[in-house]
């Protein structure tokens, strides 16, 4: 097997173990064990268990782009790519095969205390999300499908809000009506950012 | 010192290290090194690390009952007591005189893929929780502040959307807006459930 192809193979069983116990759950020991590799072997793939952390969190922001953002942009520009986006971005954890939950949103839970490497490289990648949704939310303003003079940012955090509040229930609480919860909350959003004064009704 | 104080200190020094390291960075172990205690002497405490971790859990169910709920309870019932509500209730943490995030929103990701007592300990507390939410939207009901209508499940599921997108915004990404976006988020959803089909206005 190549050097690359272990090197996947080490990230996925990483990635598994981080979705069930958070980044704390994994470390060079734990996935010598999963893996059958020996710790000096692992050293060859990750030079420290935070190299294995930040290279485990650019997986996931890799596996999101392609399960999440990639089919997304096949929605036409404007609303209707930014629902495709949140209808592809809840639950994407279960189609990506993971075992747990999003092991970005429990590292910004999980890091928020500390300081270091891997919670910086966290906060690249979770500003570079955002980054991206703002980025819809501009084009369906450009589209006219959302009024002029919304508050682009607002309407980004609280959309982060509605993905947060469906992976404590739909996780957490293991509660059924998650998904339609989170759609009548989009939906609301949505309204209210079309009612906004300032619409293109107006302009 | 009482035994009841050595046991109040010991929580009071395990909820400052779960507060920053979540609730897998309270060991007995580490608790022991923090208070100076012997691993045994902890035992007349705690009969085990579950039992040390439920034990915090409900130390800050109690911290939250004294310092956001109570104080709260003082508003004018209806809208305004559910607004103190929330205004206590983000960032209390600190006000707890904590060193970290909220150990209840934290615990919501860290143990949503374990199973055992601690989480379903955490999840009777956060269900009472949202029960405590739902009976504060339900009396802005019946005060005819909110619609009569209102979907009091959604708005309650909105609002612990609003308060984990600001631990997120406070927290990780440490912007200073993050109370301001979390006043805006709030004041939107009231609007909303003053507006929908059925207001009090109507009846």
């Amino acid at each position: 097997m190549k050097g690359s192809d272990t090197k996947d193979r080490l990230l996925r069983a990483g990635l598994d173990q981080m979705s069930v116990g958070g980044l704390s759950g994994v470390t060079l020991g734990r996935l010598a064990s999963a893996s059958g590799l020996s710790k000096s072997g692992l050293f060859a793939h990750f030079r420290s268990k935070e190299q294995l952390q930040t290279d485990l969190l650019d997986w996931v922001a890799q596996t999101a782009e392609r399960l999440v953002v990639a089919p997304a942009m096949e929605a036409e520009k404007g609303l209707p790519r930014l629902a495709a986006l949140l209808s592809l971005w809840l639950g994407w954890p279960a189609r990506a095969g993971l075992s747990g939950g999003c092991p970005v949103a429990a590292a910004l839970f999980e890091l928020d205390d500390l300081d270091g490497e891997v919670r910086a490289h966290a906060q690249r990648l979770e500003e570079k999300w955002r980054t991206l949704l703002r980025g819809l939310v501009a084009e369906a303003v450009e589209e006219g499908h959302l009024s002029a003079g919304l508050d682009v940012d607002q309407f980004v955090w609280e959309l982060c809000g509605i993905y947060l509040a469906h992976h404590v229930s739909s996780r957490f609480l293991r509660d059924d009506a998650a998904g339609a919860r989170a759609r009548t909350a989009f939906d609301a959003l949505v309204r209210q950012a079309q009612a906004e004064a300032g619409t293109a009704i107006d302009g």
